[in-house]
């Protein structure tokens, strides 16, 4: 089954809004092997939509498309579907009685505008709506299916979910083919080394498929296995694994979407260790990430954001002597600064960060984006020199990920620098 | 102008990705009076990239391709451009060099798949890459534009901002139609009590557009009006600006896309004020957005993040007995916290955050969500509840705004509570 998503709003094409819907709506269908041949977004405009839709049917089996079903005047969607079915709007007594709870619920006042929402088109099954008043559509018209939904997330979400995968695995039925896909996420390396590294790709994958995606974490490995076999697909995509594994293995920190933090996380907790942090040109965004993760405060315990050298000196001991000859920049400092927050915690672990975020401040030994991590634990106290790029917020987010993978690599026993 | 995006790359269609680059190209083009009519994602495949191209070309004159121009096997986009335009690959000695240099600062090995970036279409402009090894394209082929750039968006967003954006400003000329937009960025009021307090929006706006874009952080105002005259167009969009401000002024914090963060920052450079912080609940958060600002060091001076009660104590001094008694997410807690790193930083302002972020934690008189925020300076000690909702990275996200604002309010002699 093919399907094309159609995401209809002014807010995506100008960029106010940034097209999240697209991307649940495909990681959902793709998860439930119904590939997604194309996406577009296009604006608020009757004859637009009703275009779109022409060709959208005219590619695949299954059109989605999302937004615009409000209850003001710039919602246009349900008009463009009644023109393009040549159908009418007829009264709906289950969505006048979902849009009603809702406003009970909320205690909100009913609005003729929202009644109006309990008009539907013919044609169309509804798709209730729990999170809003607008109601989707689904509708099948000589083999195709046309699923009509509304743009806010957590509406569109809801219904997704409860209904039209639902729905749409039961219309599907056993499928023909199975597409299995694995991600593996890597970081410490990059794309042309990674690639180098795995060496011929033929060789490995045969007929399945492998997409690197680079992004500021690291390299996101993909790989896509197709059979008509279910668990062909299943061996073979874990052969590739284990090969990749084999080559590139310990530069892989994750699987799908799992964070470098909660990997880290879950290799502290079951360990029973304790961490802490202490950041100067990160400004607490280890911290943060770390405490992203739901229970964190099971091995995170506290962190110091030293951004001055006072406070490097007043909270962890930082020798002045030291810092003044070698600069608060440096392997030195960063060392200390992890002995120091390890020794006031009682922690494991003690982490630490120092370095030049830029844009500014930048010298000829150490240019902007030189970071140095200091790493202390029981059996060792160290700290290892980064050099990373020229945007502020890019190099903070890779060097808080480059902390996690040194804590990552001395709970696996691996080197920092290899 | 009109323009037709298209992003390339399988993880846009099944989600793996979001398309922030849409987003943004959409933005940088619209602020420029070049309207977007539609914005596609493709598959990595010659084929649908050469199709695409042409469905654009026919309908725009602009077309904007992102994404497939790595070094690695599955990046398709070059050589769908080049049989596109039934050109050939010829050599780029100003590739070669970016190439090269880029490698130097990154104190990295230059690779043959590297080299081979210094290949590209003959009928091409090279944009240059600052921030990876691959050029864009920039290419002119009867009165119509095409622009191809890499997908990863750092590299894509220098390219639009340094090169892409003054170009087409250059080549476009003086614009019929002025079509002027202005984005007042709120928090603190929810989108329902905004346009209640903005009142009759006929009135206000007369030809104008007013759209209220709700995100985590509050609310965006974006205001747009269209003229002939640049001036007028102008004129009106400021006198429009003034009206909204009196009647919702306290809640605008900014311009555009003005972070909270940027305008606090500005606000203690210019008064020579230094804060500290106390975080418990975001784990570093608001340090993390207040180092985001190059110069920050002007006026942040440390941070701690006591995520254990045992760190309240030590670093901060809070009274155990009142934590047993009020609990750790309290506003007595709160103001200990706030007043405590004050104390130990002997900055002007100390602010603090205690909460539970969940999804788990929250108890009858205080669910998930709850986040007291402690404010002290030399002349208030303070702390104001919060009620967030259940997603934790939301929570840490709305907290740190609210955090931000209070300072941003008691700079202004805003009261916290109206």
């Amino acid at each position: 089954m093919k399907a094309y998503l159609i995401s209809i709003g002014d807010e995506l094409l100008i960029g106010q809004t940034v097209n999240s819907n697209a991307a649940f709506i495909g990681a959902q269908l793709s998860d439930n092997n119904i590939s997604i041949i194309k996406s577009s977004v296009i604006s608020d405009d009757i004859k637009t939509i009703i275009n779109e839709i022409n060709l959208a049917v005219s590619l695949a089996d299954l059109v989605i498309c999302t937004g615009g079903l409000g209850p003001t005047a710039d919602d246009l969607t349900r008009s463009a579907v009644v023109q393009y079915f040549n159908t009418e709007l007829v009264f709906n007594e289950q969505a006048l009685e979902d849009i009603k709870s809702m406003f009970k619920r909320r205690g909100r006042e009913l609005k003729d505008a929202h009644k109006d929402q309990a008009m539907v088109p013919k044609n169309a099954i509804i798709i209730r709506n729990e999170n809003g008043t607008a109601p989707g559509y689904w509708i099948e018209d000589n083999n195709k299916i046309i699923i009509v939904m509304p743009g806010v997330p957590y509406e569109m979400k809801a219904m997704v979910t409860n209904f039209v995968i639902p729905k749409l695995v039961d219309y599907i039925g056993k499928p023909k083919e199975y597409i299995k896909k694995i991600t593996l996420q890597t970081t410490g390396l990059p794309e042309s080394l990674l690639a180098e590294r795995i060496g011929n790709l033929d060789e490995l994958l045969g007929e399945a498929k492998l997409a690197f995606l680079p992004n500021q974490y690291g390299v996101r490995l993909r790989v896509t296995v197709q059979s008509t076999e279910e668990e062909q697909a299943n061996n073979f995509l874990s052969e590739i694994e284990q090969k990749l594994r084999s080559k590139i293995g310990r530069y892989v920190y994750g699987r799908g979407d799992e964070t470098l933090e909660e990997v880290v996380g879950r290799m502290l907790k079951e360990r029973e260790l304790r961490i802490a942090t202490a950041e100067s040109c990160t400004g607490g965004g280890l911290g943060d990430r770390i405490t992203n993760i739901s229970g964190s405060s099971r091995y995170y315990e506290r962190g110091v954001i030293t951004y001055s050298n006072a406070a490097k000196v007043e909270l962890l001991k930082v020798n002045e002597d030291i810092m003044a000859e070698k600069g608060a920049v440096s392997a030195e400092v960063a060392m200390q600064m992890a002995e120091g927050v390890k020794s006031i915690s009682g922690c494991d672990i003690g982490i630490s960060l120092t370095g030049i975020m830029g844009p500014s401040g930048g010298v000829t030994d150490k240019p902007v984006g030189t970071v140095y991590i200091g790493f202390c634990d029981d059996k060792l106290c160290t700290a290892k020199r980064f050099q990373f790029g020229e945007d502020r917020i890019l190099n903070k987010n890779r060097a808080t990920q480059a902390a996690l993978e040194m804590i990552r690599r001395s709970l696996l026993g691996i080197p920092f620098d290899e």
